[in-house]
């Protein structure tokens, strides 16, 4: 059974990652899954939040947002409102919480990361695509502030690397990188985060209309293990 | 190996279900997870949200909230700083989530119901606590609803039945229900929300400390399936 | 004559006062009046604002909400709404100048306590009931300051007690302690603060419908002395 | 003994109230108690609130703002801080109700006033100011009303005059139309709203330092009503 | 051709500016052009915003707003919605700009003065007003500091003087000094800041109707050019 | 003379407009000035604001934005801060301003088109770019109504084109197009908005240091007009 967009069950969107995208950020990546374009820079600072002062050890934290028109209709801007909504609250979490899983805070030093992934276009898996693009970016501002010595040569403030990908089950078929047209009728729809050496990260499954069984589950790790491997190769050789 | 409170790694805290709290609302349960009590009140009334008006499909949402001093150290009001936070944000999305996935929106008719879980006291799990307990007002809700002949005599609303319960890793071992002395050093942290039947609604974990591996994993599924078939016994109980 | 619900005109409801309701708070009380139900916590830190820093002063303060179910009518959240409401902000400020009317700042030396007024069932009368409750957990935050050696063993920070009820004019009749149902239906309304020894440190008249006259007010004065005595008995009663 | 101005403790400072102020207003008034200088404009339109429609009756409310630097260190601006602040919503609260008591909402059928009441320049007093100058503006907003035919000819909207001061003991000894500098050493500070025939609409009395006994709070009433008495008659010769 | 005020195309409406309007702030003045009044204050402190500690320069900034019945329909307060509307943000930063462009900032010290520019009464040219009497205050406020010796006697902090007016083109007709019945039918609008030599501090010219071309945009310039010179020696007449 | 990139001083920098950037957008343009990168799209909608409504007429409005880390330094979001910036809604205003100076609402009729300006990457211009590159967006979304026969067929609702250039005086040389080095160098900044005919529909210049006379200001202009002429080559190439 294939695809609407020909794709077999087990197999990816096209993906690029392209680096250096920006000319001011420490880091910066313009990811694609197919139609999903996701920017991600990293903001590399000496010092860190109040909280973690004199602590020696530094801070990675990461900022969602959607542009007002990424997707097929218009959504009014966060800023305009006011207040930032629970949707992208929850996405800028996952994302934090993903990187900072590979990051060993003494070997950062008292120095932070911001991660901005901004989704200029949206088609599916923004979650999965800006964890995948923002690692990236990440490793690259790492490597800057080695070279700008503020990180000490022999540190590896990276423990391994990190790739998200979207997993779910549509009439009945359990499908790996959901695009949009497949997300809105999935009845199951599962985001999960692995390490390059395949263990997990995050792994979060929502029944979206009937609840799943333990079997569905295993399929879509399955699904979810192989997504991860691939993006983790891509990953690897964009960063050479 | 027993637990810093005596409990074995299967066993759950002491659970109490208490209907019929308060005077108004037309459900209402204080629930409590060992030291955590969760006030959940469930507003049912006629009539659904702008967007959904006209489609003979009834609503249910949820909105979770602590006190200030539910915890160990006093926070400050979400009212006060004039925004809610991402924690509470997620939190208030999940339980809704975990809700509607047992109802018949169709059987429930253009009516609402609200679920507010109010966090009285907190010591770990209060999310899961907020899920189980908010099942039995929603429960009474709706029967109030059936009872004033709002909804038809012979709709059912309630598909089946919804508990949730916490399980973590700590120090190797995989628990059930953590306190929050266990949660606060647990490698990984997972939320399970089962229907009544043992199959999933939502399966979140997060790798804490190192990510962990599929056998972890399955440890923690195994053990959170065996936990909310016990709470699940206990609201059916309480129910009658 | 009888009131709707038995009590003469002079009569409090049914007063509990529910010591160390919390496991966490320095302060808990958890008190009703009635229907009316509010859990009070005091929370005690070291350290002043920073207005009032090095001036050897303590500083103590209130905030006062209601469960969005407290009422017979679910009401929003006012951190859904992203900012507090009048009645809330006015509320805060008189629990909290009352409870200031009570305090030595100097003896109390550079500490801050909190009182946390959380209405879980509303039924009338929520303001004096918190101001009634909140006293008693500001007296055990005290001591329990006193036990840690954060307060100096001679010193005595509060210099009374205080106690507060509402009385009104309901079909031309003065009453005390008025219930919601009574509430509703007053033509004045008034909200007496006293301290143990039957001085005022707040009166709050309001004519809800016709203008009052001296007599009306002596009268009500005279049926809020009574009550606030009764309560600082009960008050005196819980601490022992 | 006489006062920092030369007053003796029954007697009020130098009042003007100047009509017709604002050439847009359907009421508009510049009103000074002293150096305290208040602009009340009354704005009248047809139409009443959504939840107040089709019920044939009128709606009266009020704000209260001061402008930053009517005071004599600047203030924050509410509008920049995003929020107003507890002490504004109390007063703008205060008026509203002190105005609407002597509103017949019949009478004034489905139109709306607003009162904003602007403290240019702030010496002590302003509220009670503003309450005296704001019902200036409201009944030659009801006359322009009149006028405009947008209510019956033979309607009496208004059934009584308002007028306020504030009261205190400063020494021990109490004192009429409190000044700034009054205001800042007064034991208890007292804030009185009467009707032209000398009721009560509004009673506020808070102890600032010791609590105030029986005796002192009918001395303070004593001379609010003969203060409200003069306000009337200065109301009523500036409406000619 | 004579406008609906009589006036010619060249003339201003009559201007009023009154020093010292408050007793609190170092600086105030009450502008009017014609029927557009703004109260200025100047408010003067000692130290800079954080960011510019330790620079050894001063700060000047502007605030502007309207009360909610300076207009002909009453606009809803900027606090109660909380947050600011664009067109308020822009005319605080234009007076803010305007000032700062006389002002040397070595000269003032760390030293901080801000303007407040209410509205009392809105007619057409209330930014450029609020300019022309902000200026005389913070003339004086820089007077009051010199007094203070809070900045050296030789210093001049005030490097020349500023004032503004609006033209614009009605029916054809370039105009001086709009009052708001011609604004409103204006094609062309432009405020101009000049300096009291007769050059630019600010031209901003929008085109409201057709765009406007070379000529038109030189006849404006040249009848603000006029209008500055003469609110100039408004402004030295009353400072003396 | 030649500037720190080379070019001449009435040289623009390169400018690409690339349409069609966005698969979800009526009309979308990824734009650039240099190392100025601006993704403009255009959302039209049928219906207009409620204010608007019934009137026959249509709306266009625009929303400006930066991503966090287009400038050099990683500024805060306006979603997180709660609030929208002075500057933004400056900007907002003056693009929203411009487009509306080429429609013709009678003829757009009951529609609405919001253009959506994020600055991708920063280096000065982004305002002048975005209005360049949203003039293109506009004109895609128009054809597209005119092709799904949302506008008659026979409708013009452009009336001509915009395009937006700024200019200023650095170390006392006009200059075409500033670059952010030149920029904040600029004694005088300028940004000139213009039709494709020559004309003018919004002039804004600032002192940022000494004032600027007529000559200069007549310098500045000449060298907008030829550069708007320029850019208004360019947009129409592209729209062929």
């Amino acid at each position: 059974m294939s695809r609407f967009d020909g794709r077999t069950p087990e197999q990816l969107r096209p993906v690029t990652i392209q680096r250096g995208w920006s000319k001011h950020a420490e880091g910066s990546v313009l990811v694609s899954f197919g139609d999903t374009k996701v920017l991600c820079t990293a903001s590399a600072t000496q010092g860190v939040p109040r909280w973690r002062k004199g602590s020696g050890e530094g801070w990675v934290t990461a900022e969602y947002s959607m542009l007002p028109r990424a997707t097929n209709t218009r959504g009014d801007r966060e800023s305009v409102r006011g207040k930032i909504g629970g949707r992208t609250h929850e996405i800028s979490r996952l994302i934090g919480r993903s990187l900072r899983a590979v990051i060993d805070y003494k070997a950062l030093g008292e120095n932070t990361i911001v991660l901005d992934c901004d989704v200029l276009q949206a088609d599916g898996g923004t979650r999965t695509a800006a964890i995948t693009g923002a690692y990236v970016a990440l490793a690259d501002a790492v490597t800057w502030m080695q070279q700008k010595k503020l990180i000490r040569a022999t540190a590896k403030p990276l423990t391994g690397t990190v790739a998200a990908v979207s997993v779910g089950i549509v009439d009945g078929v359990p499908l790996l990188d959901l695009a949009y047209e497949e997300d809105v009728k999935a009845e199951t729809d599962m985001n999960v985060v692995c390490t390059g050496d395949g263990r997990f990260i995050e792994v979060q499954g929502t029944a979206e209309g009937a609840p799943f069984d333990r079997t569905e589950l295993n399929a879509l790790l399955d699904l979810a293990v192989g997504g991860c491997a691939e993006l983790t190769a891509a990953q690897l050789a964009v960063l050479g």
